[in-house]
């Protein structure tokens, strides 16, 4: 089954991908691997606000990464087909987060499971999770990732 | 036109480059891509010393990391030679910030804004940016890049 | 001399390897690239806890780092062997410091003087060093790394 097939059955919607807020682009490919900026949380269109451990549970960061993982998946669908993606090679989770917040990698989970549920447990990325001190326009957690694109001449007519 | 001759077009002059403040290479070679250490903002051969959004303005943050990008291609210049880069892959731009400070991408501008001027908005890269607590020295701004090398056997001429 | 026989001859055992904290791989291949997770400082099994520049010294935060790239290698060593590595291409050392702290260069020594004595200095990696807020559990230092492997068919008899 492809990852837009898993969406489906999942019940996911993806979001409208944003444009990049500079000089830079959303995605970068290298060889075979797709660089992706850093992405964060949006709701309705908006970005989500707030400190993890503050204003925010663990719960919701837990949620603000799985919608920053969206966003992400739907940068990539909107330009490069998510059908082209091998795996996930590594994510960087930035939590805006208290001085005292401990449970960095329960709020990645939010958008780490999410790609164990589209790729498969045997295909999940590294990952970093770490506590910074404020984010773009204030949003409670950035993510940068590194995935590997299919080779070229895959089974390209599920793009058709 | 190459890379220096645009340096020179825009009448910039590259800083000193840095050596390393402890065991690590501030360039690393793997394959076709450059890895560069993180580098901050030198001015007459000094840090510039500031947090953004507190005894910095937004601009003065631009300032520091157009200055940081001049110190990653200073450091390039004098190791491997611009004219063997093809092009940035990613930069991840860390800023000292207040906690409330939102304005990171308008901060990174300043280094992917003299990235596009030399190889063009076709070839910008990814980018992340985000508010750290501390950096070394207490520079304003730290950035961590990856560019890609152009081929072996490239037109070496210019650079004899 | 093997990275393995280098360990053994300055008298280091590798601490036991962590398992993941969450739906992530601790190890992540890409190509002849190895990318290894976020991890950080355990003594007796345990994760060290503190505030560099606060609760702990300089010389407390680089025995930090230094534990850290020994878990680093005793997950690498565990999971695909030690004596396939090339050398690091990259450490990026995120240490858990107070806001006016600048000795982040001095803490990330810690790792880096480490990997020099098992690679030498014409192999170290491009390292970035940086503040941040919080990090998981508590620890003091979080370091992201990227190894290359030797490529395939490489003195294979050494790990038998």
């Amino acid at each position: 089954m492809s990852v837009l097939q898993r969406l489906q059955q999942l019940g996911i919607v993806l979001p409208e991908p944003i444009s990049p807020l500079g000089s830079y682009k959303t995605l970068s490919v290298a060889g075979n691997q797709l660089h992706v900026s850093g992405l964060g949380p949006f709701e309705n269109g908006q970005p989500m606000v707030g400190i993890v451990g503050d204003d925010m549970t663990v719960e919701q960061g837990q949620h603000a990464a799985r919608l920053t993982l969206l966003m992400i998946l739907a940068c990539i669908e909107h330009a490069y087909g998510l059908d082209n993606l091998q795996r996930c090679i590594r994510l960087t989770v930035y939590v805006r987060a208290t001085q005292s917040f401990t449970q960095h990698p329960a709020v990645a989970n939010g958008a780490s499971d999410l790609l164990q549920a589209l790729f498969g447990a045997d295909q999940l990325p590294a990952r970093s999770a770490l506590g910074v001190y404020s984010l773009p326009m204030g949003i409670p957690v950035e993510i940068d990732s590194i995935f590997e694109l299919k080779p070229a001449g895959h089974d390209a007519v599920k793009r058709s």
